[in-house]
């Protein structure tokens, strides 16, 4: 296959769901799209992606955190920089699109503007980190580009291994970690990503023009009562942990249920000694909180917590509270996001706004440039699941819209 | 040491103690007491009573499923025949008194009255098993006296092996079950226990009277919603087990604690997949529900499991209910009550009635025999545990009341 100047959108569709397909047997697992960062198969993708980059005459290299980078240049050398991207690694047992695809409509993007000028320079990011699968923590790829992943080379995996240790294991160098930072004057960030959640199928849209990411808590609550008989204890007696901490959750569902954008959840939830005859005596559950105002969601993180130690007391069982994560909503950039409106409506594309529940790279790089991101309607809502799914069209609309917002920014740069 | 006719009951008392602290020594998990059925340390505690046994006089056999059995002959092969005893085996880690008390107890008294003329046979019993940890299955031993332990020998436990290996193993020889059970005329079955929980305690008596053993079901319920992205799936939008089943914990507590005698405990409780970031779709718990009126409590597990489908329905949940137990509540004999309020009283002892919360081997005597039970104050009302206490005055009270019990029963049934 090589370039083809008369390519159209349907055909680059196409090729994008093939690529998808394709990519999605890259894996440590076979049967399953399982690629965390900087394992074997990620240079099968890379391999993939320089063969595309290359037939588009784009400069590609791999920086020291192992982001894929393809740029094609600017009409001056001090024109700015559109970064187009998403990530490439993976959850275990994922879908064929969570990042992916995000990836591929950067790379189609190119080539289908490949002919036309730009005032600006174009580079095409591939992430290799974001879904914080092998660390621990997410973002790995992206705070390379912000300068914020050196306190990160000292992390270890399961094995023991270091974010270090697995960057020269790759052929990498993370003495080169500064040269993988975002250089020059940066127009902004788009990132293409499927939705996964039920927002756009309800409301019967293809797209959905990001209106910020959410900020969100995560926390640890141990409860600890008095383990005893299931017989011989009265209620009166008794310092059940599970029914504190079981009041906590119904107590986080009514307080998101009635709070507009709250989003409040209970994954983990661990009673001990866990026998069908024993009063617990030990729960250990988490707490994941999202609003996109941050006032919002820290009055109501206090009121849980408050209502979770009032819970605990009034059974004689003791709360201890662990924060693990807190960070604040990201607005999108007001300036691309109206870019988006804009081409979409010029696409004649329904473009209602949304909130992202899920953190995202544009979330990283909204720290040193105008980010924005374009959601992908998810059909069946299902995300890191092998089921994940798109719609062709909805993908092929993706693109037409983000042709379209290369035209109006090139529009808007060249005014 | 030989049987000493000037014997107290103060030195029994010492003796008693004694034996359990040297009983708990004999494990099979050095530092702990575990004695799960027929492992290799019952021979020792065997040993032990076979000695005591062999000092009164007394015939000892080991019965098919390794119940140790010390008789003292009535005055006519005709004589009817009391059974006191408990059982010897424990849970993994236990204390030193549930069960053995009971049995050493039974000991001690047979020796406290070894002079005195009796007119009903008196047999020791040292049950085998009673707690369910090797088998799952409580009570072998007690069942093997009321013929109804043939339909057990098929069991297997975590390592394969059956019921009637491990009695082979044992050296023992199951084809000869049905000589355990109990022959001619029975008068009755005494079992001393530890209460296990704090009635006692919060009463300021040493000792009770079991009105009855409560009845119980257990049930597992598996709530089955769908895994989603926490940050992604709004409220609405989410089919939460672990919601649904925490509303059913909450349902549980509050009844139980509205409706006097009833106590309901959740003592399991899986969230899959268990991640921070990921609405709970299956949730696996358990209900154990006891009451000692069996109309109370079928009534008000109907409630709880109708509440159990309402919760799930309403977030799209689906639930399956398997029972796994359901067993009537086992009213003590009233004649044998009687006797033992008299003799507490004749010895100035308190005598409340209480509600034995926890199965005990005189539920399954109580099927072929009139039985009774007296409980001893647990005095931080831990149970299975291996900080399990008793007050040694307790302990010497209820001796006190026990021998004082035998001459009551001495008198009704000469008379």
């Amino acid at each position: 296959m090589t370039s083809n100047p008369g390519v159209t959108l349907s055909d680059l569709n196409a090729r994008v769901l093939a690529a998808c397909a394709d990519l999605a047997r890259l894996t440590e697992v076979p049967g399953t799209t399982t690629r965390p960062y900087l394992c074997p198969s990620t240079r099968d993708v890379h391999a993939f992606l320089f063969g595309w980059a290359a037939r588009l005459g784009l400069s590609v290299r791999v920086d020291a955190v192992g982001n894929l980078r393809a740029r094609r240049e600017g009409p001056a050398p001090d024109a700015p920089t559109l970064y187009v991207g998403s990530h490439i690694d993976t959850v275990p047992n994922a879908g064929a699109f969570d990042g992916v695809l995000g990836v591929l409509l950067a790379f189609a993007l190119a080539e289908a503007v490949q002919e036309r000028p730009l005032p600006f320079a174009l580079e095409l990011v591939a992430f290799s980190e974001e879904e914080g699968v092998r660390y621990g923590v997410p973002f790995i790829g992206s705070r390379a580009l912000t300068g914020t992943a050196d306190d990160l080379l000292g992390l270890t995996d399961a094995e023991g291994q270091t974010v270090a240790d697995a960057i020269m294991a790759f052929g990498l160098n993370p003495d080169h970690l500064p040269d993988a930072r975002v250089h020059g004057q940066s127009l902004g960030f788009l990132e293409f990503h499927i939705e996964q959640g039920p927002v756009l199928q309800a409301a019967g849209a293809a797209l959905g023009v990001v209106s910020a990411i959410v900020g969100q808590n995560r926390v640890l609550l141990d409860f600890t009562g008095q383990a005893s008989h299931a017989g011989t204890t009265p209620m009166a007696h008794r310092k059940d942990a599970l029914a504190a901490a079981a009041r906590f959750v119904v107590a986080a569902e009514e307080l998101a249920r009635s709070t507009p954008g709250l989003v409040a959840t209970v994954g983990i939830m661990h009673a001990r000694p866990g026998a069908i005859n024993i009063v617990p005596g030990e729960v250990h559950c988490t707490l994941d909180l999202r609003h996109p105002d941050d006032a919002v969601r820290l009055e109501k993180l206090h009121g849980l917590l408050e209502g979770a130690q009032h819970f605990a007391a009034e059974r004689g069982v003791t709360l201890t509270v662990s924060p693990m994560m807190g960070e604040d909503a990201t607005p999108m950039d007001a300036g691309l996001r109206d870019l988006l409106h804009r081409a979409a409506g010029a696409e004649g594309a329904a473009h209602p706004e949304l909130v992202s529940g899920a953190g995202h790279d544009a979330m990283i790089l909204a720290t040193v440039m105008p980010a924005a991101m374009l959601f992908i309607r998810s059909p069946n809502a299902l995300s890191h699941h092998p089921d994940e799914m798109v719609n062709s069209d909805d993908v092929e609309a993706a693109l037409r819209v983000g042709v379209r917002f290369l035209d109006v920014l090139a529009q808007e740069v060249g005014a």
